[in-house]
């Protein structure tokens, strides 16, 4: 387990770089990213490369016992390239070009910026291809960020003519898949189909999936070309890239083959931000740590294997709508969280705050004048404190699928109905029980797993119920939310109820569903205990129990209800629940408890929120994200790693204990 | 008076057909409307109709003892069409293309559409103008619906500039009309007048109503084209059309020429959703009965005789921000209320929910399965209930006029002034005394009518001073409210005082007006009455009284307190009160109720809100859109012919009494 | 000390025309403005001027012993110049023209239109330049108004290149001062520099300054080409412009060498409605007399000498959201008000209501029938009372400067960040105090001010270190807020720690910066003073005391709790007070009055909000914007030149006095 930080020579004057260097080399630092955004000084005019600098800083960071990692510079083409091939960039929906002057301005269907890119990244990657002071390699730098996956260029209507072409072969299969009868949409050829444009009204939603996984293709296939000159070059070298938080457009699962290490970029105090809803003071100073870990174990899960973070906040960052102070500790408690969810290596961005351009309101490990920024103390101990552990390993896996998010995001029905939030509602219940979670494509291989949350599965095929149900007839014990097998994967409606293929494991059918204002406050209730009252939000479902047991029905005398809410079945050695709400957090406890009873997953008494436990090779780790202190009770005879059972604020320790269930949490007051 | 449904035969496999049909005539339906949006199927490539699946479809219609309503299918042109003629396709204002891809995609004004329109409309009129089966057409489908009344292609900027050349012969004319001396606007020919653009500050506000005309015009123009060749084929169908919810851009008056028949879609839980501030949890589930009749008597007086609901929502719809599920009997309610506002036949959308395209979360009468759906009951059941009425006679006419519409929205002078609402305020108030209203152009004839309210005059003519004073002479009462006589028909302000030309016939004029916040709250009072107040919006003119007698004064110690508010004045026979203000309900309901009670209209005890009464040739339905039961106390010897006085919540009864004053209702507890 | 008008004589009928004018003369006028947007009347056809019209009127208005002020008619270019030379229209940022139909519509930088202005200015100039009753010019009419300061058009490219090229004279002096290695920006060629265009991410902040000075030194440049006609025209002349309420795009002080006077728009409740917030009550009928009197300083001090107001707003208006009646007396108010802040003639915008075009929901002194409107009496009874003035001298000056606003508008790094907003708070603070201020550039000569008030100085230069230094050290006082000295003249960080060049005058620097939502309502206190707290808002720096000493720490216990929030530091005779957050009333208070204390002006108690003091010449203005009446508290000896020491709701008091701190006053209940 280590750091890095990331460092732009480029910014800086040449007398600087080995100060720079030997600092980061006390600091307990081990990886160096470098040479993002850097085509201009490596190729200040058209063949004319220029890699003596590279080669310089990249020695400076060998002979200080450090290691480079390199990125391709593709994220920022230069003028002289646009200039020369304007047609590199992209397009908004309405036509209007993304000029050059910030980043991301090419098209990942441009055949033009894929022979510069061919040619820059080849050129790179031989210069360092025997330098074993270079060890791997990040590609481009946060691929669709800005909004830039999806592009209305020429190119990519071709692009995505083409794709269309290959999917379904005819236009009678193209018209049957899509459903064109309607509003006369009929395609009478492929060279009608077009990209989304502007229409009076709304675009057909079997175009629109397509097109969201034409357009994440289209960044896989720009990505595998990248991955495979580097790899042509030196097959040791890792290759990865930097993903970011709860991203849509492009679907991270596809890289599998592409990538040997998953990164993602990481800003707790932005990301809290984004989140929707008043960020919390706390939030503001450290994050909110279910949301950091929903990605951690996201990335993970890509390859199963330890990830990085190659982005993490080291201080105030510049693109929040406020940016506060973080925490004392926040920038160590994120390296540690990150590591307790898998990671290997967490590195800083950056070395030290910039003076030009358009990140001049983001901090560094160090300040403007060289001097330690606020971050560096806690990026210096994190250093110090991590060791090295085995791989985590979860017991419990949340079903998670692009498609769904963006079958979902096009036709959500409600304003308020968002699919990453309906997915954290359950996620957040998981983690407040203190156990790890894979978070996989519904489609995989599931044995492994003692129970499967799936909070939605949109759309879903007869060979996914399949799946599921051998998963829940062998033992497996399967908790479904609201709008699953409602659609095809051409996002058509089924021709039978919901949840389509899932209704025989189920037990049930939908009747109806309704959106619902959230400022209603509706609720269910256990049937014949009409006291207790759980809430849920947006999304009702009145349920027609078959097989499977009522579990939950509408409260109040509205007329929803006494409905049913929510189902039980067992189905061979398993059960599965399904719930037909959104479910608040009271709710989803108790449904995600019940699991976990049900699944034999040790699990903690619900935690308070902000504070985290998380378990790895033997470790548990008791993360605070709050600036209360807390108590932990643990077994008499655990023993602590670092820290104990007394937990400051915004602090951490790590216990050696079997499982969670053997150790409880307490707010001090 | 009958039931009817939508049904898209083309999206369903032919052998589900006969199936269909037999159970909407087992359901009791009487009309089945098709053809809608089928231009793809009918005309698979140029020139080559097929016309066979409809005449099948048509002949099991006629077998079942249905007859078929036909939709011309202009509202989506085939891919084909477009490709071969991509100027048919309208422009946005910054002249952005809007494209095939959903629906609507064509300009009124284009002469190739025209043409194409002309092609495909004679061919169907010509393919079933012997045919029994089919009694009735409706053209295209909800034009102007998605913002595309106002094009700006350049068609269009030829056709205004025809339309202005027209209107006004010499530019000198135009320049005089429009009064263009202002900020240098003067046209020093006709081939300068174009289509608003985008343009650094406002836009000459003569301008813009006369393009407000024009485009209303053009559709206009474009139906008259369809209806000419469908009356050519067969002189005893009824050409109908759907217009919509309040819908502002197409003049629905001008239709009366081209239109045997009015008809319009109603969703009442979208359209109350859509009508702003909170939805309450009734109308989420029934919607707001006084926005309906709005509708219902609107689009019933434009034509002076029964009309038609077109498309009656069957159950939860795609659209809304929300989609609760209608209340139990929902679907039955709304087409009671429709008869009781005279509507002849009340047709459902759809049949049965779609799998295919972007209306996937609509409900029909059937599920997706073919099983019944919540609203098939309330269906069959209205369709018992209905039985023949003669036309509504309504007592009293409020004046309305698109053109007042146009100029207000364009200078509305204040972010919550709104031409719609101030009109349901006064409207609101007519129902809740219950009494039956005509909505009517204001240069009709109101000879018939026992009062007159007009909420605003906006422009207003020296014709139609005469008109209003010629009628109150008579013996008229007449309510006039705010911004009334402000501008000429140019939309140009009058040299005189407001109200201008109506100021002889008011008795007062206007010495200043201003807008207010309405979290200011502000209230008139009686004179000499200070301690009952009256709450008002938005809107408040300081009045100078002449032969008016002073009725209302501002309330408070601001700097109106004491000025004038509202006049009376005697007339001939009659007498007109001038309202100063935008009144809140309680006001409202006293100016109305003292208007009723001096025209002699029988009218309720104020009703509660959600339940309302209305009369159709000796029957008077009592109708309840709340979820709370109310109780009805009628005249002894009152007969019911549809329930009784005790009123379950979103149920009606139908009494047969002579005057609605014979009657009051209470909510029960 | 005069009052005047505008008229549009080309609005009215001839007959009209002399009624008009011997009414304004009856109404004390002094000064008719006209031929504003006339340009259609004067040259209906290219080449045929007809200024027979305008000669006759000001003829009339000589003959009446007024006196004309013309306006050069170039802000409304008529239709048949556009349609000739269509390329001086501007362009939006994503190339959309910015058309013909309201005004403003043309180019600063379009060789076509400077030929055309050229043409019509030396037309008019020479026609009136030995006429006795032209007194001087206002050229153009608000330049920038509507969002037209800045254009995208290829002249503006054109123009920005040779701009940039004349900057930097070379690329790679470009480079470095802009700093284009970042994100790899780098220009080959200054023929690669071109206009903010849309990009996928932000512009480059360097970049967007210089943009933003050259789009206003182009309005400078276009405004120099006029001002040069009229004065070798006629000498005599003076040549002003009409500015407008805290316009941030047209650096103001740049005019001061090719204006003879400045004049500025007023339109007081239309200017508290655009300040954000809640407006109140008493600010929809008169206005917030900060906002007001901040403008009137700011024109003031341009040329340091009296400005006139060129519009003052005569009753309701057009434009704002809502448009409440201004208190009565309100209009004479706002004329004493402007005088006691140093104008010289206050015009009325305008003499009646126009009956066409984008402005009839605008009133003027006369309604639209002629007879008097309610602006009317007050603007005759201002014209009584008004008398002859030495120019105001003000003890305290506040540094203000259009390129931090260009900066920080660019990089505001919070929502709630405003320039202007943050000078308010100090500026508001200055006027509770009674203290009449300059707002200067930084760059001024301060010697004759007791004391300088900087609300913040983001880009800053040594040498502006050196200027504030030798004015501390020569005994002035001097207060600075926060994010001084953080960036360079190019909007580059600079290498060293906040607040740069002026850290040794402060005696402190800044260890961190944070933003934080206003919901939080932190809070500042005295050390050692723990129980008397002061709130600031959504700015905080944490300062590291040097020489300086702590005067203000953070309170509360969160992370930034006991860390120094503001320090004092002693420097040669004077003393510098540097405040690191934004400061609540309270607390600008508090360092105001002590600044002011140690300087040794003359203040009053904190005044009542809407009630303030200013004295011109002898003379003390105490003026109540509020609703409830006020008393003054004078020495005994205290005479009135105007009203005395009861002042009633939005009524004034002039007293002859020596100095504000003899004086008090309290709001009567
Ligand atoms: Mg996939
Ligand atoms: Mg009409
Ligand atoms: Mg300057
Ligand atoms: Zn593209
Ligand atoms: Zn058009
Ligand atoms: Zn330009």
């Amino acid at each position: 387990m280590s750091i890095g930080v990331c460092y732009f020579p480029e910014h800086w004057p040449h007398e600087q770089w080995e100060t720079d260097i030997r600092q980061m080399a006390d600091a307990g630092i081990e990886y160096v990213r470098m040479a993002e955004f850097s085509w201009g000084v490596l190729e200040p005019e058209r063949g004319a490369f220029d890699f003596e600098w590279l080669d310089e800083i990249v020695g400076l960071v060998g002979e200080y016992g450090m290691e480079a990692v390199l990125c391709t510079p593709t994220a920022a083409p230069p003028r002289w390239l646009v200039e020369e091939r304007p047609e590199i960039r992209q397009r908004d929906r309405d036509g209007t070009v993304r000029d050059v002057g910030s980043r991301r301005h090419y098209c990942f269907n441009s055949d033009a910026y894929r022979e510069e890119t061919e040619r820059v990244v080849r050129a790179m990657a031989e210069r360092y291809a025997d330098d074993p002071r270079v060890v791997g390699w990040q590609t481009d730098n946060e691929y669709g960020c800005h909004g830039t996956t999806r592009c209305y260029c020429d190119d990519c209507a071709d692009a995505f003519r083409n794709w269309v072409r290959e999917e379904y072969e005819t236009v009678d299969a193209l018209n049957e898949a899509w459903g064109t009868t309607f509003w006369s949409q009929q395609y009478d050829d492929f060279e009608q189909v077009d990209l989304p444009r502007p229409t009076p009204a709304q675009d057909h939603p079997s175009m629109l999936l397509d097109f969201a996984r034409f357009a994440s293709d289209s960044v896989v296939e720009y990505n595998r070309l990248q991955a495979n000159l580097l790899r042509e070059a030196n097959e040791e070298w890792f290759v990865t890239h930097n993903f970011m938080n709860l991203f849509e457009s492009v679907d991270a699962y596809e890289f599998d083959e592409d990538l040997d290490l998953i990164a993602w970029d990481s800003y707790p105090t932005g990301h809290a931000q984004q989140a929707g809803g008043e960020t919390t003071a706390d939030e503001l100073r450290a994050g909110n740590p279910d949301l950091l870990s929903f990605n951690h174990d996201l990335y993970r899960s890509v390859l199963d294997r330890p990830f990085w973070v190659m982005e993490q906040q080291p201080g105030d960052v510049n693109w929040p709508p406020h940016s506060a102070q973080p925490a004392e500790g926040a920038m160590r408690l994120w390296a540690h969280h990150a590591t307790a969810h898998g990671a290997d290596t967490v590195v800083y961005f950056r070395w030290r705050r910039c003076l030009e351009g358009q990140e001049q309101y983001h901090a560094g490990l160090r300040k403007q004048d060289g001097t330690a920024d606020r971050g560096y103390a806690d990026a210096t101990r994190a250093a110090e404190e991590l060791f090295d552990l085995d791989h985590v390993d979860a017991p419990v896996a949340l079903l998670h699928d692009y498609e769904n998010a963006w079958a979902l995001g096009e036709q959500s029905h409600a304003p308020d109905f968002d699919y990453w939030q309906l997915l954290q509602s359950f996620y957040a219940s998981l983690r407040a029980h203190g156990v790890q979670v894979d978070i996989v494509h519904p489609e995989n291989d599931l044995e492994s797993y003692d129970a499967v949350v799936a909070p939605t599965l949109h759309l879903a095929t007869e060979s996914l119920a399949d799946h599921l149900t051998a998963y829940v007839e062998s033992g497996g014990e399967l908790l479904l939310g609201p709008r699953t097998g409602v659609k095809d994967e051409f996002n058509k409606l089924r021709p039978g109820l919901q949840p389509g293929p899932l209704s025989a494991l189920v037990g049930a059918s939908v009747d109806q569903h309704e959106t619902l204002p959230t400022r209603f406050e509706p609720t269910v209730a256990r049937p014949d205990e009409t006291d207790a009252e759980y809430a849920f939000r947006t999304w009702a479902e009145w349920l027609e129990a078959d097989a499977g047991e009522p579990l939950l029905e509408y409260a109040g005398d509205d007329i929803e209800g006494g409905r049913t809410a929510a189902v039980r079945n067992a189905v061979g050695e398993g059960s599965v629940v399904y719930c037909g709400v959104w479910p608040e957090s009271e709710l989803a406890n108790d449904l995600v408890g019940s699991l976990l009873d049900r699944a034999g997953v040790p699990q903690t008494d619900v935690l308070p929120d902000g504070v985290r436990v998380a378990s790895r090779d033997g470790h548990t780790w008791v993360m605070n994200f709050r600036s209360d202190p807390v108590a932990v009770t643990v077994a008499e005879d655990a023993s602590w790693r670092l820290g104990g059972p007394e937990i400051d604020s915004f602090d951490l320790a790590i216990a050696e204990i079997d499982a969670v269930d053997e150790l409880s949490v307490q707010i001090r007051e």
